[in-house]
């Protein structure tokens, strides 16, 4: 159950692997039972009255999600979203930045299930609420196809 | 934050409203932030193999959600259940209860947000998580319908 | 993309191996982009009021979803439902059976996906929608658990 | 059941309200039972390998569900997304546009529930579902807050 990758080995592989999420999206904690990461709201993540759109708010627990598989099985590449529902339950706070707290709920050799909070930072009720499933790549002696 | 109905309160009224259920179902627990829920385990929730039966998960989930709800804002019958989402992860273990661990995220006036682990009886890692959306009635001086 | 079992296949299939459901669910209808299920509707089924409950909605879409898929890769009984995604959107017509509405939009090596509407028998309009993720289980030769 | 606003109304509407997305998101058709939306794929909807990312995938799903109602209601700017599930279920074609499909399936007071499919253009596979909830806000006459 311990991880194979901390907080700064994923931010150093976001920014290799996903250099247009890098500069707005990072990991703040990471550990062997719960994952925090970081939107850095910007003028390009807002709606009109300065929110942050619904988009934005996936794309922050789907990296969040992502970024807790790799921490426990390292930078497979190939990991793929199948299936996420998202609850919308507050606006968030404009200007602030967002948080998601993610927990891995299962691991298992061909699909991940987890879940995500998300914050307005410093706020203790959740704008949203997310879970995601994750297809794992087969290891290349699996020569199938998915 | 303080609950209107505590799980005895809740037994009552599922025993009284809805008496189909009410025999394999009922509140371990209810208090301003959690909510346990116990499916008593017969043959009519089982598969082929002895497993529980996806529905009734579901109805434990969609119960458990119910019934934090109603803890909350007392006995309005006609709240009913708009989105499910439910993850299936592991089989539960063969003739065990299930228990369900709810938590309620948002409470607003029309719409309702909670989620749901569920556990086989005694073990560790969960073998389903819900979310589902309620919605609320509008009080009775609201004449329009939904 | 033919179907290697028909409603009669399926619905004999089910008697055999779910005798629990054969009685209240049955394959009207199977071929290879559309698979109709009815839910004979009973007592069982009722919610005070007299409609038809969540979780017989939820299983008989999982029904029409399981049998779509068997439809085109034959009795395969360890499919198993990973995720549901349900909208209740209207209340079903008392006393009326429910038509579930199935299509698979997806039949791949591991996982399956299929999207069902489910109406009163006789009404136009939905009373729900459901998605769902079946995962199948690997061929014989595959000797690594899921 | 007829439309109020047609897809240049709506085209209109976007580039005055939605000027950060109308460069990438437009509405095809729309009539009243049935809306196409397109994503003109740019280099900031991709990731590693050319294919659209999932955010920009629910981007295009979101604005053309958002668009079904408002050609259904007229320009009712604060309509917001409340629940969202989704199905990645195909890679798609890299360097390709991306069409949403989409179809209202309730429009109800406070409600509007409606599915959406996302193809390569071209292709006639779905790439993605999705289905979403959408809460509409009261009219002025109401005057308490969501």
């Amino acid at each position: 159950m311990s991880i194979v990758m901390d907080a700064e080995a994923l931010n150093v592989f976001l920014t290799r692997d996903f250099p247009q999420v890098a500069g707005s999206y990072r990991v703040e904690h990471a550990d062997e039972t719960r994952l925090v990461a970081r939107l850095v709201t910007g003028d390009e993540h807002l709606r009109p009255g300065g929110t942050v759109s619904g988009p934005s708010m996936f794309a922050l627990a789907d990296l969040a999600i992502y970024c807790a598989i790799l921490a426990r099985i390292g930078p497979v590449a190939l990991a793929v979203t199948t299936n996420a529902s998202i609850d919308f339950m507050r606006k968030p706070v404009a200007g602030q930045d967002l948080l998601a707290e993610c927990r891995l709920l299962k691991l298992g050799r061909v699909l991940a299930v987890a879940e995500a909070l998300i914050f307005s930072d410093g706020q203790a009720e959740p704008v949203a609420r997310c879970s995601m499933t994750y297809s794992i790549p087969p290891k290349p002696r699996d020569s199938s196809p998915l």
